[in-house]
């Protein structure tokens, strides 16, 4: 992380596996349409109960990537 | 909110009415733009004061729509 | 608010009209089966969007009431 | 918002009405002995239930002015 | 999440194996006497250790569940 | 804490007499009603004053105790 | 707390004795030149230390009262 | 800070240089109408921008000041 | 800050000066691709060490800009 | 708190009296380690509960010390 | 947690497998230093990523262990 | 920052300068005792005010440093 600028965004991925699955669900689908991701930090965790059963795992992240120069 | 991933923007609207009507602005505003806008959350609300009233209301919001297929 | 005391409960309240309304919905609900509401305050102020308007307002609340002696 | 000195102030309002009239009856009040209100930030909003009713709305504010030259 | 009102109570599950798993613990638990639950979000996430090795993970969760009408 | 599931409630205390007593009697209380209290966190202190003294010391807790099984 | 409008100030209170006292030193302090003190909150509760020892008991509260008419 | 009994202020100073510079501001206005002024801690830093340049640097902070015996 | 929206997104900007440089660059560099920014607020300032100096500062922004209309 | 450098650490003091007497146990147990002990902050209380009576008071500290030179 | 003190430390472990396993290796790796581990409290969750994908994944705890009478 | 562990501690740097020399000097002093220091994150901004001038700038960090193997 030297002299570059980054750009933060906000993303809430799901699953219906497990937390991490949801982070990498959500960082997958964002580096299709964005370069330079770099790191990601969990802001919330959350999920959907059907049957008394966790249905979706959603996680939401802020996602680091640097701008182009 | 099932499979898919979800992309959440801050907005500030404002409004000379009043807080409910500053949150409809904004997301009248987005919702010309952005497809798919699915909720907000109030992050916060302020307002200016101009002779001893308020003049103008705002309120920050994020607010989730879904990232296309 | 002497020597009682209180529980606090969270509700989630929602209306199709606004965040103040959200409010009462909720308190109106709860004092159907809970005696001695004494206060509320809002925790968070969220709502549900289609057709880029908000369908519904939700306000999640604690509510506090005081214990029978 | 230029190289003014502002001081900051707390306030609680309240109204038998509503969230926003809360807010107006705590800038109106304060307007009276203070001069050069210029904004507002909703700390707090909480009530008081009679009734199972909202009897008063409060709103706590912190509210800004500008400091005489 | 339409014109019904939510209670949310907090519980603490726990796990021998993970924090996922301690999620799925307090939700199948909670299903057992509440009815209607529609969502959970992570507060807080503990555990504790013997020997060195995480003998338990413990997960505090708000879990919202739909009043009867 | 081992591979039980916790509940949490909060209730505000209080007491003319001073800040652990107001804790002293919201457990006592609860206990009254609740098997299996096992902790709790202070998350609020607040006091009502009159004549310029404090009359009530008001403590805001978390209770967890263990669901039966 | 009805259709009055309070002001909140920050306050902190020391003692030699504890945190309860130290309370005790702010809001009579402020009885002195303020009228209609209402309630108190803790904000922060911190000491200083000399051999070893707490020498002085710090405690930040605000303090809310109600504004003449 | 032994025996006495400390008010805090809240203040927003502002500059055209920078940070520290906006917060010397503050103390400096403050010490003119306030004595005993002893220490601040900064709340927030904001800014406003003009011509994609900070145009002023904006510091809240509290400051504390011990009150009169 | 009048009948306009206002979009907030978050921005890492970094120097090997200082903390009021690296915002600078952030803006500079926030600029060149958007119209009307307004404000900018500080989230967070952290740094990269080598060698026991600070090697680069780090801080994350929020910045505001008005929506075209 | 002039030229120094402090170092924070955080204890957890527990006690079977109340809270005053949580701090003076971990402040006169860190004493016997650790020089220059300067100031305290509390960051948490909580107590562990035993036929419902409180067992034992806990309470997290940072502690502030001065290195030495 | 009985008539002991308590000390906290703060470590950020990492893994390339998932969440769960960076924070067994934190505990893992502070065990062969540190006696009389009892509990840990997950701080913040973040993670590296690197040509799309998850690198590393970053857990920051809190570790609490007890100090020898 | 790949699979190694960090420790984090806590210090507060001060100066008669500024901000930015207040979190040099405790990163130097840090660096003369601790090996691999690697980041730094601000965690409040406080001062001491004397002759209503900025005595002493005083800045609590967290400084992450890597653990050897």
């Amino acid at each position: 992380m030297s002299d570059h600028i980054y750009k933060l965004i906000e993303l809430t991925g799901s699953s219906t596996k497990g937390t991490d699955d949801a982070i990498r669900n959500a960082i997958s689908k964002a580096s299709k349409t964005l370069e330079h991701l770099d790191w990601f930090e969990v802001m919330e965790t959350r999920g959907h109960i059907e049957d008394g059963k966790v249905a979706h795992w959603q996680v939401m992240l802020k996602v680091g990537f640097r701008l182009n120069d």
